[in-house]
């Protein structure tokens, strides 16, 4: 399942591939080791591959000087470049500089659901196109670059079509996404307005991602990354800086609960990856920490294997308000289920009804307008702390992935003006509003 | 005009009002001076009031303690609270932590535009609710604070809206905000999301703004802190936040240019009085800047009178797909004039056409998807630069305010798909797009 194409062969082959302390791909299943390349499945067992790095030793006096690093660097994912898939001179490119979003603490959200402990809102809409996505696609930029594409491609739900189109204008690069052609109107504009090519494809996000697998191995695609295809094993490694940010900004301790939005799963595997190698390199002192995966009732997958006890994941077909996360058959769900299972945390989901709800607590008591996917993420944070599930009086994480501007079809019917007056005082006193 | 109810009074006659390094309000017209208090006009001359502040020396040692200071602190505008009218210890209290946002080089935008030296695009799209209004209201929450405000408002043309809603939310305050009620569909959904009161008038901007005027003598807006009306002088100020990140984000230096979209024509004169008070405190090196600002052909009162030679600004009635600028009787136009013509800058205008255009530019060079306000900045900009009155080889800076996703309207008729296709191979060559 390799690509190799005239562009990619040479800059591996010169050796010229500088990707700062990634040296590999190693298969998350078998192990094998391939050189760093445009390549996402083992040859020999077709299991994932991943980035390998040598990264700095944990002893207190590398972990000292790492820390000082990063806390002298840029404010945005690259300063954590030392655990990227990057050149070290990263952030000299042009790139659209995401990261480093708001990490709130949640008094008022943590007292409505009967959290006692510390309760985190990491708000990722703050990234350039207003989701997770931005990281995740700057760090496949780098790969594109490193490996001489020209075009920038990926199958989407949305938000990735967005953070590509906007990554590829940055950085002079063509870009061609393809998306569901149901997807929200604002998602659509967005995917467009960078000037690259949308195509909108009949069918659900599988139906898109399958058609991209094809698409690579045909000359008409030829010459081009798509972000979470051939150049998935660098892209995924995107959502670790997740998992950095969160520690560094909670003074560099681990959190003891973090919710997660699971559509393919990538995410919440990195982030677990994320917070391993932040032990290992001696950033955190190590203890224990639970994972927990937020699915919508109407595309839950994980969900129901994790509820089964089953170690495969059963693909449907997606039915739900929360569009980004509607991927019926995601590539890393049964490490999701690993690490539920694992960490001790667990996998839920919930209706279209309590994501709608759960967009309008969280914007109610913090302020932050998420997308559908945050309503998925904050709803089984309620559900969890309401059965016991998520200790109360611990530390929580939890994470809004995206933006309410992007899904605001499914808030719209139920808000909008408290009263449409006339400009003057007896028309305002008539609507029951005043003092 | 001054306004005290009874929890304004106690907490003003306590002495215990502590806004920072403000101390005082002074008449922007005749300099009288005011203590702190929650009003906006001089009783002596009806001419504006604004915040006057004890600030530092401008020596060295108080220059680099100064600066030292600032780098070290939160990154938000909260790193600059010595130079604002907000307690030492306000980024302990909620609130959204809004400002240090992206200046990013757009070399790409400067190649299509003609400019040889270093432009910038300063993209407060990265703030919690997407636009540079969460400055302003950010400082407002702590005067009405302050004050013993318990309900917070405004006048908006939409994105103040959505910005006192949300800050609002978040420090457990009331909001009740007022809106035309025709604005776009993105930006009343965000207002009201954040479960405050939302009412609509029947009628512009302007109107909107003469009914918050009556409302605040009146019994039915009794203890309302009204950011832009009432708490004025201390909102305003946030905007001073844009010079000194743009500054600190250059280096500590000035640029020559700065592009600077103009509504009520506040956030133009205090990011003059921000440059200002950065070279008093000797922050950054002393040299001419030139400051411009950019309006929409159909709302143009300002860049009226600059072109006519006039001090006065003759109020209009806002056409104008940049609703976010259609403000038609600006309060600080005579302002805007001054330093525009102190400073050798211009104030300009564009069409609606040239404002899609400008968007839709800046989206495909830098990635960047600007609301319609930012079309108005960035248009401005290339017809200042095209005609030679923004030096081509100097710094330039021009400010994104806001955010596309709030104006899909704009551009949505000319940006979508490139084609919709079934998910095979064949119709994807058929569409044209193939590499």
């Amino acid at each position: 399942m390799a690509v190799e194409t005239a562009a990619t062969r040479t800059a591996v082959d010169d050796g010229a591939v500088d990707l700062g302390p990634a040296v590999a791909l190693s298969c998350r299943e078998c192990g094998e080791r391939v050189p760093l390349g445009p390549v996402f499945a083992c040859q020999t067992c077709f299991g994932p591959l991943e980035a390998a790095y040598e990264l700095p030793g944990g002893d207190a006096e590398s972990a000292a000087r790492l820390r000082a690093r990063i806390e002298a660097g840029p404010r945005s994912i690259w300063r954590y470049a030392p655990l990227l898939p990057v050149p070290a001179d990263v952030a000299s490119a042009p790139n659209l500089n995401p990261g480093f979003t708001r990490l709130h603490r949640a008094d008022r959200l943590a007292a409505e659901l009967g959290v006692t402990g510390e309760l985190h809102v990491k708000d990722d809409s703050g990234n350039p196109t207003h989701s997770f996505k931005d990281r995740v696609v700057a760090i496949a930029v780098e790969a594109a670059r490193a490996f001489g594409f020209t075009t920038l491609s990926c199958s989407s739900t949305g938000n990735l079509a967005g953070a590509v189109g906007a990554a590829a204008a940055r950085a002079g690069l063509r870009s061609c996404v393809f998306i569901p052609h149901d997807l929200e109107h604002a998602k659509v504009v967005m995917a467009a307005v960078y000037g690259g090519d949308v195509v909108g494809i009949e069918g659900t996000y599988d139906d898109v991602n399958r058609f991209c697998s094809e698409l690579i191995g045909d000359p008409a695609g030829e010459g081009w990354g798509f972000t979470n295809v051939n150049l998935r094993p660098y892209y995924a490694e995107g959502s670790k800086t997740l998992a950095y940010e969160i520690c560094e900004q909670l003074g560099w301790r681990l959190p003891d609960n973090i919710v997660i939005p699971v559509a393919s799963g990538s995410q919440l595997t990195k982030i677990d990856k994320g917070l391993k190698e932040l032990i290992a390199a001696g950033l955190v002192e190590e203890r224990p920490y639970k994972i927990f995966g937020a699915q919508a009732a109407g595309c839950s997958p994980v969900s129901r294997a994790f509820k089964d006890g089953h170690d495969v994941v059963r693909p449907v077909r997606p039915d739900t308000v929360a569009k980004s996360l509607a991927i019926g058959n995601p590539a890393d769900g049964p490490y999701v289920l690993d690490i539920a299972r694992r960490t001790g945390g667990a996998v839920e989901d919930v209706t279209d009804a309590e994501v709608v709800d759960a967009v309008k607590l969280l914007a109610r008591t913090e302020g932050v307008f998420a997308e559908t996917a945050g309503g998925v993420t904050f709803g089984v944070l309620a559900k969890l702390v309401a059965d016991g599930r998520i200790d109360p009086a611990g530390t929580t994480v939890a994470i809004n992935t995206g933006d309410g501007l992007k899904t605001l079809d499914a808030v719209a019917p139920t808000t909008g003006p408290s009263a449409i007056i006339r400009p003057t005082l007896d028309s305002f006193r008539e609507a029951g509003l005043a003092s």
